[in-house]
């Protein structure tokens, strides 16, 4: 790169390029750690500026942060910058930007860039793992585990409706309107049943309804229809490689889902008091928050461990310690997990971002064409589905059904593991595959304004009836 | 491993491994994110145990709790539990007891195993660097420039005493009464020279002694003395590799530590005034903390960039947001960086502990034997010529010059990057290798309680003659 030759020629920096394999240690797969390191640090850099720079912008605008982020992790990523890129979009280290300025400025050798850049991007994907992880643990500390059961019933009715008419929905306008067999257009229903917690639980955080009845229906349902979602994944994956249903496997999936869950809400008392026990106990350092992660950590490994998600487990972790706020302990940990998510919170929402690529969108190259038409189809199927099942909430009196339906529209992080999963398989024919993106994007980016626009509305609907 | 059988077996987890295939995309490198994620989780709930189990049960004995953690990160590495490894120790995946759980419990393929095992080790070494970073960055905020510039003579004259009687007693000593050819007995003498900042500066910062004017000499000696400890060892490697010494590479390499350095603390205002500018117009969260870190993670970058070392970028940064205590984001970024600050930095304390390894120390295994005899020698080069370093201070009247000395000890994880890149080069021999690491092990593992002693001593002092 001509700039890049530019920066090393102004800085005299060409000599370093010879020092590096003397100060490195190459492992086993090729990458030096020191460059690694380095290419992380300049990684977070971008994604911390690109943050910060969406999110006040959007707040200056009035929307959401999040979606600043969104769109700051657009921008540094493979639509437009390609600073932060990833290899499971097809990117190969010669076009990543922070790969070229390590050469350039760091004297990272093109033999060990490969490597380099797999090794800083399975860094960065932990990373932004963990700020999810971390968001869900903090959005279960602040969510309250009686209101989640009084709003129990509601949730799951809300969450089967809404898997169950975009499936449908999506599966039978495949078939009959697109003629595209069985397998791929099962898959591209599936696509459309699992809502992100993550989106829609920071912007009910941010607009301060995360504790309304219908922010916790919408918290209740998005958890389970995430679980459903991950069975239904696990085994369309599987029809989609065998051709056939292992029922066994549906069944011990669906089993051991309700049996982390429940189990987890059963063993929330001894959580809770262990928790208490040692945070008051110990002295030093991070008494608080260390024993609080260390349980929402566990957890989240028996997440992931038994093929849920790490995020549930996350989740259940911050829903169990309860009546925090009594006990000198628990605001400690409240107050001090804040700071904490600040920080990685963010690398989740810019790598979602940074991820997502935008040129699927240009309708001048051919192939595009019928994938943009498919996609408007399943976004058509994928909010309708949605803002429809909120509508079957019953007997809750005044309660704003439509915002619990767009609650429930953004795909984000699930959807793209759905389309990430589905294309590796070879289900889905690349156009398919772009819609499913395609619907992803638009969900992900329609939600928060729309919520913020739909609880806006039911703000006001009291100020002038009162 | 028959327990981890017993435990899947119990727990009626098979079908997990046969859904693994199914939800993991293999990278590249042929490790599974979710399996790689799984093992970092389970890591970091070894380390956050080890870490609080051990800096309680020392802080109750009243010893430093980064001793404890150290200790913590001892019985679950490669010395002891085996549980939390790294692949540069010359262990494999088929010993690391995490990697063994993820077999058993998670599903985990063998195939698989070695690649998960060294991308999991990957991202623990980067979180364990982003430890020591934010580490070097808060003892940077805690330090003032001002006082810092007025021990920096003092500071200069310490650090290059403590440089030169280590280097030269420890190569004399190899070459003379152990008959080690030049260039190993060179870098055995270059291995005793960097101390390192972390530990005695968090030690320091236990028992509020940081801003001292016995504090700030340790302070700033070992940052110089890490800087000419990166120099030595840039030309010691090139000379073990090469059998001369690249003056050009030397003469770049100081030149390059120096601009950093001053142009870092020279352009302080420029950062200070950035920070304080964005920080008080963003409205989001994270206000504060974003623009510190971006700003400490850039120098980072740089340090690591040059070659000197991403800590010293860190340091340079937390130095330059300087009188941050006037204004209210100032006083809001001290606060709030602290709980970041103590979940990340015990992931570095116990991954050094863990890569610790005390089997080094057998002396029933012959070849263990010579280095031991050699590392006595080491030990006591090292020790006695950083504590006569703390007496080369001169007119600053009732100064604990041996407190300064013993400060100077602890060589840590620098100590620990010249054995492995000594190693590395095929420079050293086996024994030599291990006469450095246990001169690591044994110097970091005195000073802490070594130096509560010395300045518990000068506290009383003033009490008995006042």
């Amino acid at each position: 790169m001509a700039e890049s030759n530019f920066f090393s020629e102004i800085f005299l920096f060409p000599l370093w390029g010879k020092m590096a394999p003397i100060l490195a240690t190459a492992t086993e797969t090729g990458a030096e750690p020191e460059m690694v390191l380095a290419g992380v640090l300049l990684s977070l850099v971008a994604i911390y500026i690109a943050s910060k720079a969406g999110g006040e912008f959007f707040s200056w605008l009035n929307f959401p942060p999040v979606l600043g982020e969104l769109v700051g992790g657009v921008v540094i990523g493979i639509s437009a910058l390609n600073l932060v890129i990833f290899p499971e979009s097809g990117a190969n280290s010669s076009s990543s930007v922070i790969i070229n300025i390590l050469e350039a400025t760091a004297g990272l050798t093109p033999e060990a860039a490969g490597a380099t850049f797999q090794a800083q991007s399975e860094v960065l994907d932990v990373l932004a793992e963990l700020g999810v992880i971390i968001l869900l643990f903090e959005i279960g500390l602040e969510s309250n585990i009686r209101d989640l059961m009084q709003v129990g019933i509601q949730s799951l009715i809300v969450a089967t409706v809404g898997v169950v008419l975009p499936f449908v929905g999506g599966t039978a306008g495949m078939m009959g309107i697109f003629h595209v067999s069985a397998v791929p257009a099962v898959f591209a229903g599936a696509a459309l049943t699992a809502t992100s917690i993550g989106i829609t639980s920071r912007v009910l955080t941010e607009i301060n309804r995360l504790n309304t009845q219908e922010g916790q229906i919408i918290l209740g349902a998005a958890v389970i229809d995430d679980v459903m979602g991950i069975i239904i994944l696990a085994v369309v994956a599987s029809l989609a490689k065998t051709g056939e249903v292992d029922l066994i496997n549906v069944v011990y999936l669906i089993i051991s889902a309700s049996v982390f869950l429940v189990g987890a809400i059963l063993l929330g008392r001894f959580f809770n008091d262990g928790f208490v026990f040692f945070a008051e106990k110990f002295k030093t350092r991070g008494r608080a928050v260390i024993p609080a992660l260390t349980i929402a950590l566990s957890l989240a490994y028996i997440g992931a461990a038994i093929h849920l998600e790490a995020i549930l487990g996350a989740f259940a972790a911050g829903l169990v310690l309860d009546n925090l706020d009594q006990k000198e302990v628990g605001r400690e940990l409240e107050e001090l997990i804040r700071p904490i998510s600040d920080v990685i919170v963010p690398i989740f929402f810019v790598t979602v971002g940074t991820k997502t690529n935008l040129s699927v969108l240009n309708p001048a190259i051919p192939t595009n064409r019928e994938g943009l038409v498919i996609a408007i189809f399943l976004i058509v199927v994928a909010i309708l589905g949605k803002v429809i099942c909120g509508f079957s909430v019953f007997g809750l009196g005044p309660i704003n059904r439509l915002a619990i339906g767009v609650g429930m529209v953004p795909r984000g992080e699930v959807g793209l593991v759905f389309a990430s999963v589905g294309s590796a398989s070879g289900a889905l024919s690349p156009a398919l595959d772009v819609a499913i993106i395609l619907m992803v994007i638009l969900t992900t980016f329609l939600a928060p304004p729309l919520l913020r626009v739909v609880f806006g509305q039911a703000e006001e609907v009291p100020e002038t009836s009162g």
